[in-house]
């Protein structure tokens, strides 16, 4: 494999021109789009007419005007058509804590509804992303269960009477491996509990489909394949079986802010909680944020008369097969492991690598030669790819950036081992 | 009084000044701004190097090079100047609601530790701003509390062993009300209560001194005063003593994210909170709306060399007891009813009307003038005046167009009563 032949490869992309979608920085091959997407070309001119007109001329009008309040549904919606959620599904707004939070005490609740005082076990996964486990270990403590951390291979072990809730990210940050949502969702069922999912790292990455795979909740990050820029708002979705019996039972989730009220402007002094998924809506919506969600969003779907989802995960695979097979054959001696599967079905749109010293500092030395991909603690350098904008060609030259950074022993440097606050 | 009057109040006006920070629309007298700041002129261009530069070239690298990670506590600063709270006890992020969750919480969670389970009631003011009693209704739920809604002229008798929290927002949003914060958070802890105040309709419109009043928690709205921006990220304040007491008994706060973590980029699989306010940090800061807010805050803080917060109160006064006069005066005979309070030291910076029939009506053709106020179930029609950008002037020609518009009758056009979705 030549650098000839990667940029042939890019030549007969019928993806290539999705590339045109972004501003990228000159001199940057931009590893990374897994933590923080890359700037839509049409965001800047859609957020200064957010903040000129709408907010600057509008005013208050605009919440009727522009429509501002009904931003939530309508990027949930748009959200939805990647995840395999019709339309009314998908609620866009807070962070993915937040809405964690809500879907997982909604679970918490109709699992202890069910009045089975022996099924208190939630079930994640050791290296399942922090917050989603500091989430759920608050609430474990708040509503009486027990959060129990495994690894993959003990889920099968995990499915049971004592089960509640098995709350996985599809595509797990640290591993790059992605879970069988459908089979995992099944076993779930099948012995009485729920599956909850965390799609940071599969929505606008590879094709998912939470009514096909009958998952129950599911929460997800606007600012990683989204491109919807730092700290975007995040999304949730609920299976309709569990609104109507949440709605049915009065179940209320518990951030029961007045956006999720069935009558916002009615200004009632109690609480009624919305129909469908807006009752999962809380605060006023971050109508900026939102707004540049929107663009990133529209990047995603302007795929969509190219093949859509399965056209984007064929290139990501393509991607990352190629970046595996270069490691191993260019940088190898060099102590790395490919710690992402090789099985195509099992992995996401990333390949981690782990090295037992100087993981971090590698990563710094790709950085300053504009190669960004990430360090995740304790001992992974992590490479995102976007087939969005990522280019074969990109990944043939990153992989002798990283060739050259081991041989020449750059990464040993002082200055590269000085952590910075983030990473 | 007349016009000429006015516009000689306006000459020689020492904050007149502060207006050139914001860009008004031509035509508009913008009598909503306790329900959405006015756009600071320094707001497009800091959103756009936000979006251009920190997020389109700096990319996952800002978090340190531009200091994302810290905005929150930036900004957090900052408001604290506002009200009467030193660095490090403010924290920007979320929404209102999202926050008076975290720290109602913390309240409950504190009264419960303390062992009397005949302390269970949570008392709030009937015509509160119905996020806050919806939020409160949701947490009493969950924790077994009683949540009592009363008259102002009912506090006196609440303050007693069954009292866990008094819950307040400082200044009405429907009566135009301030309460005494220091005299009722004295009641509350003489009865052994904690007090918690929403400062929504306070923060930049009125002089706010948490510590000095030794209030327990705080929130607030970064939209209204603060001049953030549609849906703007709030704040939330905690008394040193209550975080330090968290610490020491090892208590959450419910929304147990990695922003809140002592150290999030360590990615331990286990929640253990951050020290000082931080503990009530939760998901990823929303950048780009946290940077449209800071260049809000930073409008009210500009007041600082020209008498601060005390010299935005007299102007705040001057101008709600001219709108006060000139409403009894030239619109006489109407059926308006001035509800919010005479007492300067009872007024916010906003004056409220309310009139049997035609209130929504009234405030539309209003709207259709250019003299925007807003309207709020049932009955209300609201006026907010804002010391940093309302001249007197203003306030003149806009009770003149609503002594217009009664005398016209042109409010009872059929157009003037189809009721948006939000007003």
């Amino acid at each position: 494999m030549t650098r000839q032949n990667a940029q042939a490869l890019d030549a007969r992309d019928p993806l290539a021109s999705l590339r045109a979608q972004f501003t990228l920085p000159e001199g940057v091959i931009y590893l990374d789009g897994n933590s923080l997407g890359v700037l839509p070309a049409a965001a800047p001119a859609r957020v200064a007419q957010a903040v000129q007109q709408e907010w600057g001329e509008g005013l208050i009008r605009s919440w009727n005007a522009a429509n501002w309040v009904n931003l939530p549904q309508r990027v949930g919606d748009k959200i939805g058509r990647l995840i395999g959620a019709p339309p009314g599904q998908t609620l866009a707004g807070d962070s993915t804590s937040v809405n964690l939070y809500k879907v997982l005490s909604a679970a918490l609740l109709l699992v202890k509804q069910q009045g089975d005082p022996a099924r208190r076990v939630i079930v994640s996964e050791r290296s399942n992303f922090p917050t989603d486990l500091y989430i759920a270990e608050g609430l474990a403590r708040q509503h009486g269960f027990e959060l129990k951390l495994v690894e993959p291979e003990q889920f099968a072990a995990q499915f049971g009477p004592s089960l509640a809730v098995l709350m996985l990210t599809h595509v797990n940050y640290r591993t790059g491996r992605m879970h069988d949502m459908a089979a995992i969702t099944r076993a779930a069922h099948g012995c009485g509990a729920l599956a909850l999912w965390d799609l940071a790292h599969s929505a606008g990455a590879v094709p998912v489909d939470l009514n096909g795979a009958d998952a129950d909740f599911a929460v997800g990050c606007g600012y990683k394949y989204l491109n919807g820029g730092p700290g975007a708002p995040a999304f949730l979705w609920a299976h309709p079986r569990h609104l109507e019996r949440m709605e049915r039972e009065d179940l209320w989730q518990p951030l029961s802010g007045w956006f999720g009220h069935a009558a916002p402007f009615d200004f009632s002094p109690h609480y009624r909680p919305a129909s469908g998924i807006a009752r999962f809506a809380c605060g006023t919506p971050p109508v900026l944020g939102l707004t540049a969600l929107e663009t990133g969003v529209d990047t995603v779907l302007a795929a969509e008369p190219l093949g859509g989802m399965a056209a984007l995960r064929r290139k990501s695979l393509a991607l990352t097969s190629l970046f595996i097979t270069l490691v191993e054959a260019r940088c190898a001696g060099h102590g790395l492991t490919v710690i992402t599967p090789r099985t195509e079905g099992e992995r996401g749109s990333q390949v981690n690598l782990a090295r037992g010293e100087g993981a971090y500092a590698i990563v710094q030395a790709l950085i300053e030669r504009g190669v960004i991909g990430d360090f995740r603690a304790p001992d992974v350098l992590r490479f995102g790819f976007t087939p969005l904008y990522t280019s074969f060609t990109e990944v043939w030259d990153a992989v002798e950036h990283l060739r050259q950074v081991l041989e020449s022993g750059e990464w040993e440097e002082a200055r590269f081992n000085q952590k910075a606050a983030v990473t």
